[in-house]
């Protein structure tokens, strides 16, 4: 299935210059919703793991439904103050300022071996903070997985070593 | 399946004195996490509807892997900025100050049907919105699931006239 048909570009969202690539129209087709979830899962079919980390919020949309569908625990990574409970937490820079990324401190055990899960990878900040909260619970990486990587941003370099699977390169 | 096994309490979470009802043990447990999406499901499976509208962040868990389970569309309600093309937006009032939903202004076609998707139901505001928001797209509202309700807070009271489907009841 070409799955590009169902990614909308709009021009300067969300600042000037910038062109956007809009899952919308993807999600809004359940044949092509339902390939990119499977496609996504497929490509790690071969490699054992025993959770999924799902980033905030449009990573969720994916993650979710491959954790239903292979029936493995969800880990949400969220962005700072969103969960409740004791949380670790990694920051990473930012063109101007920075971010942080948190998980649930017990959710993941020592030894687990995680997939993560978002929509888009660009310079991959959030990515690497992602991969990096998983390793200081104690766990691994065995990949991730996004839809949409935009190679001109560099985020497959910034996870040198990860293994990255997207479904749609521009 | 009890449920409420899954459901962790927080106390004082987000702010002082408010009890926080976590659902992220129940993502972590695989047979709990489909046994809820499938509820959700089941509850409206004698009611037909042509599409889910599932609200960011918490309510994407929930909302998309019922969307890939029962081949639907999925329509992300967000809140203000978040979605890239243009939107219709409704406000609705917090304790203090306002908030907005938007969904895409092209994501309801006339007469479309929505379920709308949500992990919980505390004032309603944010499912009131959403749900007026699907209607003047030109959609109709057959119902909402959550998976928490928490009764005090009043939210079936401000979605009167609507079916609430909720698995959980505090």
């Amino acid at each position: 299935m070409d799955l590009d048909r169902y990614i909308r570009d709009i021009p300067d969202f969300p600042a000037p210059g910038i062109l956007f690539r809009d899952i919308t129209p993807l999600l809004e087709n359940p044949d092509a919703f339902r390939y990119a979830v499977d496609r996504m899962a497929q490509r790690f079919s071969a490699i054992s793991f025993d959770l999924i980390v799902s980033i905030e919020s449009r990573g969720f949309v994916f993650g979710a439904p491959m954790a239903y569908s292979l029936g493995v625990p969800l880990v949400p990574a969220r962005k700072p103050g969103k969960l409740p409970s004791e949380t670790l937490s990694v920051t990473y820079a930012l063109e101007y300022g920075s971010d942080s990324m948190e998980i649930h401190v017990d959710a993941i055990g020592e030894g687990q071996r995680a997939l993560i899960v978002d929509d888009l990878l660009a310079t991959g900040g959030t990515m690497s903070a992602t991969a990096q909260l998983v390793e200081r619970a104690g766990g691994s990486v065995v990949g991730c997985a996004v839809v949409v990587e935009l190679s001109a941003l560099g985020g497959r370099d910034a996870l040198a070593g990860r293994r990255v699977e997207s479904l749609l390169i521009y």
